[in-house]
């Protein structure tokens, strides 16, 4: 069978199930959610062998040390992936929920009701418990889910959706609804892009490159962020204590995801008083400024920032630094390099609060907080499939009910229209 | 200047005219509407001029009549269009509503809160006074719009955009707010549909060979239906009297529309009591019958349907039917040649009535109601922009709060991610 037939195949199966997981009630996909998490403990030792053979051919090819990190399971992660399927049973599930009924003057009684988007496609280059949070995620909704993991990780994804499909077995649900690629060739990826009868939405993670493959490629719709180019705007009224701790924690709690500052924005009249100390504490963590030609003028420890450093993804400890002369200046700032994806303002003026919230077009606006809470978790959603930073469906961090969309019922007395 | 260069000076311009509307008051959106309102009729003659070149080309070039009554504006149509804009400045604000806010255990205070889209594509092939229509609502949306209308009524759309634009400079509104393109070559259209960087969603209207090729070209996501193959269901349980009013009116009160029925199933309990009646009742009103085999023996008038009558969206007096033995065959048949669009049942059976809203994966599913109420004023949403087939964003009719989205905005006190 060609890649071809065999993916369409696998997208038809997947619609297939996912009319019978329309129907499924809550208490039957919590089942399979605590089974799957009981399994992957219960057959942990074929897991990781599993995952040494992937583990010995990435040493084989070279990666690094950084990549094989991310690649290894160990009964630490697999007790994690466990949890992390036991958290989603316990979360409400979003299917059936009635968003809002209302009658209409012709005595129509006209409703919204949150129902599952369909068959889900999910391509990641991350780590191999993904895989298992996908699955779990898109089961909950009611969803069925066609994953394409990294050509790395293939043994270990594949011993993972023969645990999870035990699970499916075990409590009657359509072994389709989750199905892993079992190939590494691109051939699939294409494939999978152009079946707009059989997925309605396709997500994918992991780097630039990735995305923007996918993006140019799909005929389906694709919730994806590109990059997250971060920022914090230390306003002139800003407490400089709390500044100086949220900025740290920003640039560098973990610097390596997208939620992390990337740049900092400080008003000119809070400069001289704030500018020394922050540097200090961000060299000491290892952090590199890069500073506008102002900036250079207060920290001597900064290099000049090109003008390519202010779109710039950094993902690592570097932080770009601008001095401006007012809001509006960091505002227009944020519109020009900004990736709609998080931003926010140290202050303690109540206007400046209110606008900084309004007027910034991204998917997460904090006040006094750190950027790196644009996340499902914490952001009380309960858990998180990906970020959206195009404003369709879903704009920013999408849990559960991202997962989901309404359909209109309407209860009828023999109504026509006139 | 190259239209691939004027389109692109468009969009840059809708992105900024966008940013600023983002921050406009109601009061101001709703005088802007108003004034529109009173300039159209002001200025009927002026339309009415315009509106007849466009008339001269298309008799000339051979529209047919119905086509050129489409496309005739008189002093009623413009009045309806006037009328329609204040009714649009009549509805709520959709932008700036807080849709939740909830308190995380760290003190965050976590909500969302609704705004414009952004840039809006319109690209259509109807009458022109969608074009008023169209602009009003993304107006009101807090949306920039950009309007591609029939190369046939380029004129007439011309004149509408002087007069909106006359409103929004006097209500100190940017001009971009509302563009129409001035130009019928198709490069246009390709270029819109690449400008991703500037434009944030696109809403094609028109028959399904302009939505297809706007789908297959677009790189902005694209909310639409390609057609709507409506179905009702006559169930065993079903008030016969009652499922001839309405399936009477489904199909023939305006068969023109995407909301009418084009395939009737019906049980075979009451196939014999209720088809004899239906068809005569369809039979006077004009309606070409294609019948299954089974209905060919009940209904001797009509005509045998072939495999290609049931995904057909018949747009006129004709209705395929078919007779099921029970109401599964019915499910799967709306499951394989349904178009997600609109499907009702006719019952008196509690169970069965619970089970068709459950189970039909429709934008609009109703109970003992006909299918042409899919239509945003229909069911409460005050207007319509479109109706949308595919799961993402806004399944089924879009009005105002259709054309917004939301992003999370979170109160601090100097909270970091630990």
């Amino acid at each position: 069978m060609s890649i071809e037939t065999m993916i369409k195949e696998m997208a038809m199966a997947a619609k297939a199930a996912s009319r019978h997981l329309r129907k499924v009630e809550r208490g039957t996909k919590d089942s399979a959610l605590r089974i799957m998490a009981d399994r992957l403990i219960l057959r942990g030792e074929d897991i990781i062998g599993e995952n040494k053979k992937d583990l010995a051919l990435a040493e084989k090819s070279g990666l690094t040390s950084a990549l094989i990190d991310r690649l290894t399971l160990d009964e630490k992660t697999i007790i994690s992936m466990a949890e992390g399927l036991r958290e989603i049973a316990g979360l409400p599930d979003p299917v059936g929920e009635v968003t809002g009924m209302w009658k209409r003057p012709n005595g129509l009684m006209v409703g919204r009701v949150r129902i599952p988007l369909g068959v889900i496609g999910f391509i990641y280059e991350s780590r191999p418990n993904v895989t298992v949070d996908a699955a779990g995620l898109c089961l909950k909704s009611g969803n069925a889910v066609i994953l394409k993991g990294g050509a790395e990780a293939i043994n270990s994804n594949l011993i993972l959706e023969e645990i999870l499909k035990e699970a499916l077995r075990e409590t009657s649900l359509p072994q389709e609804a989750i199905q892993v690629i079992p190939t590494t060739d691109r051939k699939a990826v294409n494939t999978l892009l152009e079946l707009e009868d059989y997925i309605d939405i396709i997500i994918p993670r992991g780097g630039e490159g990735l995305i923007r493959f996918v993006a140019e490629h799909s005929r389906i719709p694709v919730l994806k962020h590109y990059k997250g180019v971060c920022h914090i705007y230390v306003d002139e009224f800003a407490d400089i204590s709390m500044a100086l701790d949220v900025c740290f924690n920003a640039k560098v709690q973990r610097p390596g995801v997208c939620n992390a500052m990337e740049t900092m924005l400080v008003h000119e009249k809070v400069a001289k008083e704030f500018l020394p100390l922050m540097a200090e504490r961000l060299q000491k963590a290892g952090v590199e400024i890069r500073g506008c030609s102002r900036t250079l003028s207060i920290v001597p420890q900064a290099v000049p920032a090109k003008e390519a450093d202010w779109p710039a993804e950094f993902l690592d400890l570097i932080l770009a630094v601008m001095i401006v002369s007012n809001m509006d200046e960091a505002l227009d700032h944020i519109e020009k390099y900004g990736s709609n994806h998080t931003e926010a303002i140290i202050t303690r003026d109540y206007e400046r609060s209110r606008r900084f919230l309004a007027e910034v077009d991204s998917s997460v606006v904090l006040v006094n907080a750190s950027t790196r809470f644009n996340d499902g978790y914490q952001l009380g959603l309960g858990a998180e499939i990906g970020i959206n930073t195009s404003k369709l469906h879903a704009f920013g961090p999408m849990g559960l009910e991202e997962l989901t969309t309404t359909k209109f019922i309407v209860y009828g007395d023999g109504q026509i229209r006139s």
